[in-house]
């Protein structure tokens, strides 16, 4: 936790101090170890980052008073379109993606996602949103993003994809792909990352037709949790 | 695992005739389900690739004609010094830098690096190796990295690391340094990362004495299993 997300109901109604409990209060009890007077980095969900300036500590609460002046880090111009992975890959990819920036997020199904997947608890608003809110904390940044999650592949190439992808360059990571990594992408970018063994040919074939370009980072397959980042890095 | 890893010892005297049992036996049963007949792709340890003609399969055995015809790809030229992670964490990042293609992997102490890490069984041999192993099964690579632990920073930095760095470009990841990421690194590259929460600058310092270069990829913190990636594609 590299930052204190704070929330509008954290707030002393009308005023800019804060009371905490909970995980983040034993963050700053139990890692940063904080007393009065001392200064924590915090940031308002959806809003500017800044300073908290302890007030008061105690086992059960923390009172801060707080200064937002600052800009979150400027978003990834990424739209990630992912193969559901299995759970606990889901998760840790989810923070991975929040850390790094990217702001929209569309779970697909694809032919080699398990069905089981898409029954996961970690698909529930609650959970999806925690790793999200990790990923801010790590990351320092303020801004949640959006995940959507689409259980049907072909609806959602054919008729949601054509208008997600207007004004983005829309590409598909897939390991057998002719194409190297693009050397510049200007503006934005729609990425698609297939499941663990790939898209099958009918689903690169169905995002070709939709405009996407397959693209590869070498003859290396990687698990989705390098890939993730391995790929967004390009746009870094 | 996208290439099943053979080992000289798998191979019946003086044959190109291969049994496989255990964990990689498993795996053919129940996840590639193969019939006498079909080709799985192997690959020799610290040799080439090819493919693997099933000739007898029970729940106890496999048999396999092999024909080890191709060169594994290309290992990513840069030296990974890695400020030793949680124990958790070390598995995945060293699965990580296996798949990616790096052969030669520093563990290193830092200020940060909590002492009781040095005693995990995961820096045992036998627990290494095999997440090196699952890191070229899952890249379709052969050639094993080596893994060296540099429990003391100061006589690596000082002692040692002048030798390592010959040749190559050193660099330091780190969030705060000024210089963005370097637009193109010609040849072989030394590449520091620090422990969760940063090298101190005593240790920063130490590093641009020996002639490293502290680079960030932007001011968003990553976490190590994020940011190793993040950083290795940059050679990709």
């Amino acid at each position: 936790m590299n930052l204190i997300l704070l929330h509008k109901d954290d707030f002393i109604g009308g005023t800019k101090r804060v009371t905490l409990h909970g995980r983040r209060l034993q963050h700053v009890l139990t890692v940063l170890r904080a007393k009065p007077g001392d200064e924590l980095a915090v940031g308002l969900s959806d809003g500017l980052l800044g300073r908290g300036r302890v007030t008061m500590i105690s086992e059960d609460e923390l009172e801060m008073e707080t200064t937002l002046d600052k800009e979150p880090p400027a978003p990834l111009p990424v739209t990630l379109l992912l193969a559901l992975p299995r759970p606990k890959v889901l998760r840790r990819v989810l923070l991975t993606a929040s850390s790094m920036g990217v702001k929209k997020i569309f779970l697909m199904n694809a032919f080699r996602v398990e069905k089981s997947f898409w029954k996961s608890p970690f698909l529930g608003e609650a959970s999806l949103r925690q790793q999200l809110v990790l990923g801010l904390e790590q990351a320092g940044d303020t801004v949640m993003p959006d995940v959507h999650l689409r259980p049907l592949f072909k609806p959602f190439v054919e008729d949601e994809l054509p208008g997600l992808i207007r004004g983005t360059t829309p590409l598909a990571a897939h390991p057998d792909a002719e194409n190297g990594w693009p050397e510049k992408t200007a503006g934005p970018v729609t990425l698609a990352i297939g499941p663990e063994g790939g898209f099958i040919p009918y689903e690169t074939d169905k995002l070709r037709d939709c405009g996407f370009r397959t693209v590869s980072l070498g003859k290396r397959i990687l698990r989705v949790e390098a890939a993730l980042p391995a790929l967004l890095s390009k746009f870094f």
